[in-house]
């Protein structure tokens, strides 16, 4: 009662204050809207698609994946050459994804035993990929020695002795950088500090070793780069501390790994205040309006710094390798679901019941993700709806306050921008997982399928003790 | 640097004023610790389990699974009948423990297509089934129909004319309930809210249709009772409600679903505050001091409050049911982790790093789940660790400070309590999710096997389009 009167008193003077959504272009996406209203992608209606495939379901666009490897992998004007891209597995695990990839010339970063498993079972050359990780078995770290793989980063001082021993039992000298913590990335278990001494001591002692071939640092801020500047700012630190083990340990590098938090070009962080006022008053949620540091443009700028920092000192410039996730796959993803049932309105709110939960959903509750109705005529009278999951929690609300086309059940909604960390995060409580179906040259492949019953209830059999 | 200074001036001071943890006897769970320090379930040694069957691991013991079923199904001292038990199948899945549950005389409470099919599945009688949910397939409702199952509940007034036209097309009448929001319970999409008479309306409606038999009501409060006094309020509330339904609509309901909403025994909802100075200043956590609302304190309660309103106005006494999820399964299962890694200490913070991450505990975010070593020697010094996951990212951290003996790689400990949504719950974010092992009568059993790799991957082949 209160809440309502609040609600309806406040609601539309707050609404006044803050402007309507700027709708971002289609385009963005590559997608079109039918003159039946109807979105597509590369001529494939959505909502035919979603009805062979079954809802929900998510759509990988292949030709925005292979023109996301293209990008990474420019060489800058004026630059000889360009950077080494080791995609972050976890982000995107599916393996249908990372094969594209693949073929697209991109390496594996990988973080556990599994990650590890996973790329050289779908054949990413041993070189190309960077074993990383606060927790890695000893029978994963003698598999990286083993298969030579291109570059083992240590994380903490306390790897490297157990390391070293394990490559002299195997005979073998492994490529390995040591993670540290720049001031402003994340620290906490992951990396040694520089400022505290604790990251030149790490590499100090592990070029002593003499099984281990020290050739990379390996820094990851963590915190997404939202400008040149900040990005700037990082790879300056990571020159200094290059510096500093040159100067002091006479340790030239033939790798820098800056590792990822490249943002995806349409999807923001929501702030507290936004949030809470979208979902008190139906303030609209605005998209990311440019983009303001592009993978080229990134790509770009730790060329040319490192390469000037390089030529300046007169030394050999290391490679630099990167490690993005979702700035190469976020964009190039789709969720698409179905409206089960839409309620009663109660104290101004009217939910809306989607088949897709948000336990198939998580970043949508701190990041911004633009939701399209799959099919809508120009000009339609538009509502606010709590689009909500249908799992048994009031935890299950994917958008507090989003403004849509009269909905009905079985109407179709496209949440873009899927193509990082839906997947992975994804629990089957209470419902399968999506399907997961990509769609390149004109094909619709299926890349896995949803969960059956039987697979989710394991009932295949647990084999006898 | 600011952070350690400020960590090292007030951390003793603050310290001071908290009390350290009352260690709860570890009767609560039937574990001893034998003459060498080693913690033991029923004879059987934790850490030779873990080795036989892996780390992580999900220990179920059969035995507190049996006594909870039994103490639900009591019939209260003084009472002719108990009450009708549902397990919330969403709580923990497993169909291991749900069989245990059934064998037991329990019913299912299922709120998915995918639950249902389940509870079928697994021979749940239909009349032990009770199906709610706010998004329920056609074919689902179709299915529970066809079954007779015990009882629908209708979550919401947009779902009575639909279910009734399937009722019709199938020639059958189908038990349902309506599912009300009470003051102070859940809301949102769950139920009709009896303040604003839509409740009201929604059974008028749905006693109109001749084609539903229309005998109970569903009320769940969601938030934990934690007082008798909380759950007698509730009760009160659904009384006041049914003796309107009976007034204005002669409407007699056979059927009270009281939901569920019992607290787990030893666990409790962790603080804002009490987090963050456990995180910043090593203050310890105190355990759930009492039961101050059993299992069969709450069922006793439920049957002579209900019976006495009744017997008062001189009508039926209904069914009384109950649909547990924590207060059935969550003490009746640990979760079993290996120390993988254990870091230099940095600012006064040492990461100690498991095997297993926050992903497949994610209720030890916002609950109290007592941490054991599952071996220690009486008397050992401790000191305090955080303890994270094994995944890459800083939101890995499962307790942010906990004082133990000191830690080395391969010591296991016993996270308590994990029988309650650390299961459904769970992703495989770079790593497996772990099996689960019942422990009864002296044998261990496979519930289920930790993912497989070719599981995880979904390499087993998704058949063409």
């Amino acid at each position: 009662m209160i809440k309502r009167l609040v609600r309806s008193l406040f609601a539309p003077a707050v609404q006044r204050l803050l402007p309507r959504r700027i709708e971002p272009p289609l385009s963005r996406w590559r997608l079109s809207r039918s003159a039946d209203g109807v979105l597509s992608l590369d001529g494939h209606r959505l909502d035919a698609l979603l009805a062979r495939w079954g809802s929900p379901l998510h759509l990988v666009d292949g030709a925005a994946l292979r023109r996301a490897a293209v990008d990474f992998l420019a060489i800058p004007s004026g630059a000889t050459r360009g950077c080494d891209i080791a995609y972050s597995f976890k982000t995107n695990p599916v393996p249908g994804v990372l094969r594209r990839l693949l073929a697209a010339g991109i390496g594996a970063e990988v973080v556990s035993p599994y990650e590890l498993w996973l790329a050289l079972r779908l054949g990413f050359p041993p070189r190309q990929i960077v074993y990383n990780g606060p927790a890695r078995s000893e029978a994963s770290m003698r598999s990286a020695i083993e298969h030579r793989i291109g570059l083992v980063n240590l994380n903490s001082r306390c790897e490297i002795a157990p390391f070293a021993a394990l490559a002299r039992e195997l005979g073998q000298r492994p490529r390995v950088g040591i993670r540290v913590a720049l001031p402003g990335s994340w620290s906490g278990q992951f990396g040694e500090r520089t400022d505290s001494g604790a990251a030149f001591r790490a590499f100090a002692e592990a070029a002593q070793r003499p099984e281990l071939s020290l050739v990379a640092l390996h820094a990851h801020r963590g915190s997404e780069f939202t400008t040149h500047e900040e990005l700037e700012q990082f790879i300056a630190q990571v020159l200094v501390f290059t510096d500093e083990l040159r100067a002091r340990l006479s340790l030239e590098l033939e790798v820098l790994d800056l590792g990822g938090s490249l943002a995806c070009c349409s999807v923001r962080q929501l702030g507290g205040l936004e949030k809470r006022l979208n979902r008190a008053f139906d303030t609209e949620l605005q998209p990311q309006a440019t983009d303001e540091l592009s993978v080229r443009a990134a790509v770009a700028l730790a060329v040319s710094q490192i390469e000037a920092h390089y030529h300046r000192v007169n030394r050999p410039v290391p490679r630099i390798l990167l490690e993005p996730g979702k700035s190469m796959t976020g964009h190039a993803q789709m969720l698409l679901t179905r409206v089960v049932n839409v309620q009663d309105e109660v104290e101004g709110v009217t939910h809306a019941v989607l088949d897709a939960s948000v336990f198939v959903a998580a970043p949508v509750r701190a990041e911004y993700h633009h939701l399209l109705p799959v099919r809508t005529q120009r000009g339609a009278a538009l509502r606010s709806y709590r689009l909500v999951g249908p799992s048994c929690t009031p935890a299950d609300v994917l958008y507090p306050s989003w403004r849509l086309p009269e909905l009905a059940p079985g109407d179709v909604l496209a949440m873009m921008d899927s193509g990082a960390y839906f997947i992975p995060f994804s629990s089957a409580f209470s419902f399968p997982r999506p399907g997961v179906v990509m769609l390149e040259n004109g094909e619709e492949t299926l890349l896995r399928a949803a969960d059956s019953y039987e697979q989710m209830a394991g009932l295949e059999g647990a084999p006898p003790r």
